[in-house]
């Protein structure tokens, strides 16, 4: 399996991407090899490849794109950047997985001019994941690709969440939560209204109903559905949860699993391809999780599962 | 002053509505009675009022509008419920405050048909409060009485809790954040977008732009402008926090002030009158707390300050 890292992507980058992929090859299987992609004379001043015994390449990529560029102008136009060149890459089918804590928007941009979306799908989203009080993870979708979306948008992040937890998170017939203000069926706005409707009718997924903001860390539901506004809103208030806890110095196992690097990076869902975006403030752990994590999405194929899945 | 508390609002009613009133009252200064409204049968069966010398009275309310009853079939058929009895005694000015832990569709719907909005006033709010790292509270509104929302109407949120953070909280120039899913001029929703261009233009709040999920509880903002729905989330996903830490019998001063029960209950700003809606689930505590607030509301006299501020 070849794994593709943007190690020029995210705040920190290119040292805490090199670390955190020396670390994670150390974990890895033989068979799994990191690409490296940034300009290759700065990357080949830090890390001496040789060591790695062929495990760990560099590509070169002459530039970057900043964290705060425009993403579609900046993706068109640096087409010898670090994600350019990664996209380039997955969709020549040279490597099996591609993961950047850089621009996510840019990010975007590229899978949607590249690889594309599964044809089918209204809209690809970007999924997260919150820790449960049970142990394991739920996932969420969307939280910050799609601001605005229609009910059937909803349906399908349902549908995309239930395939990505059944074949990836391995959770059988994963329970599906609608987010709302309230649990009853007419509660909310015109959107999760219409999106319950829609979901009742749905014969593909596990649907239980509406969920709560109080429900966003137990196991009511496996695949919490909203928009990208409120997932993107819902993901930062628990991140700043676990940065509130860590100053007071307090710590608990389950509060741990509220620490972004646990998790590493969110995968892209619906596009023809494995996409892993990582926190733009990415340390070298979560840069190495985010590794271990392409690799789980990479094994899976679930984006030729989703493909299938809308083929029929 | 004379408080209204609705007796037979909330999960536990009458007997913790009675509990939090007995408490109240003995660290209230005698000039503020409780109205306690409710079947009096019942009542004075709960309660001695002739041990508190007349600063605890009952009124009488045959009726209860159910916490699952739909708001405005229930309001307009209950007119002897206690919440269509607290409405008549707020609105007759027989009371200064009213407040409530029952339904809250209901409240909501009384303060419409009887106080009703200032004139000016699109949409009232519920406000509510988040604890801050720097030992205060911010406003954060809307919660729930709105899950959809015109942009203006949210700059009119971030004008009344602005107002309320004044006159009430007695925080000068109060900070106002319009919250969205980054921080950039350009990001979010249509709404947030027209929303972030209405407030730009506005000279009646200091403006500071967009926040995000993760600025909830720090002092970026004073003032949190957001629709029914996304306050409604951030809201709940703030009080499981709290519950997730007392399971784990994690302590401490700060995440201690996540729990509702220590602010009590939410105003409506933008009605004719002072009101408060508890949790549905409140406790002795947590009535307590509402009748406290109940009083800090109605001596800033912020419904008329909110009244003075649109006839201008």
């Amino acid at each position: 399996m070849r794994i593709a890292l943007d190690a020029m992507g995210g705040d920190f980058a290119p040292d805490v991407n090199i670390e955190g992929a020396i670390s994670a090859i150390n974990e890895l299987p033989e068979e799994v090899s990191l690409h490296l992609i940034g300009p290759s004379d700065l990357l080949q001043s830090r890390i001496n490849t040789s060591e790695f015994g062929g495990r760990i390449k560099i590509i070169h990529a002459e530039d970057v794109i900043g964290m705060g560029e425009h993403p579609t102008k900046a993706f068109s136009q640096k087409q010898k950047s670090s994600i350019a060149i990664g996209y380039a890459l997955l969709k020549a089918k040279e490597v099996d997985v591609f993961c950047s804590a850089g621009n996510t928007g840019a990010m975007l941009v590229g899978a949607m001019f590249t690889i594309r979306a599964v044809e089918g799908i209204i809209r690809p989203a970007i999924a997260s994941f919150v820790p449960r009080e049970n142990g394991d993870y739920g996932i969420i979708l969307d939280v910050g690709a799609n601001a605005e979306v229609k009910p059937d948008v909803l349906v399908q992040f349902g549908e995309l969440g239930s395939l990505y937890a059944r074949h990836v998170m391995k959770i059988e017939n994963p329970k599906v939560g609608l987010m709302n203000l309230g649990e009853e069926e007419q509660k909310g706005t015109l959107l999760t209204q219409a999106a319950y409707q829609l979901f009742r009718l749905n014969n593909k997924v596990n649907f239980i109903g509406n969920i709560e903001g109080k429900d966003v860390f137990n196991d009511k539901a496996d695949v919490i559905v909203c928009d990208g506004f409120v997932g993107n809103v819902i993901l930062k208030q628990a991140e700043s949860i676990y940065d509130l806890l860590k100053e007071r110095n307090i710590s608990d196992p389950f509060f741990e699993r509220f620490n972004y690097e646990s998790v590493g990076g969110s995968p892209i869902l619906g596009v023809n391809g494995n996409i892993i975006i990582g926190h733009g403030v990415s340390s070298a752990l979560a840069i190495k999780n985010m590794i271990h994590q392409a690799k789980k999405m990479a094994e899976s194929e679930i984006h030729t599962i989703i493909k299938k899945a809308y083929d029929e």
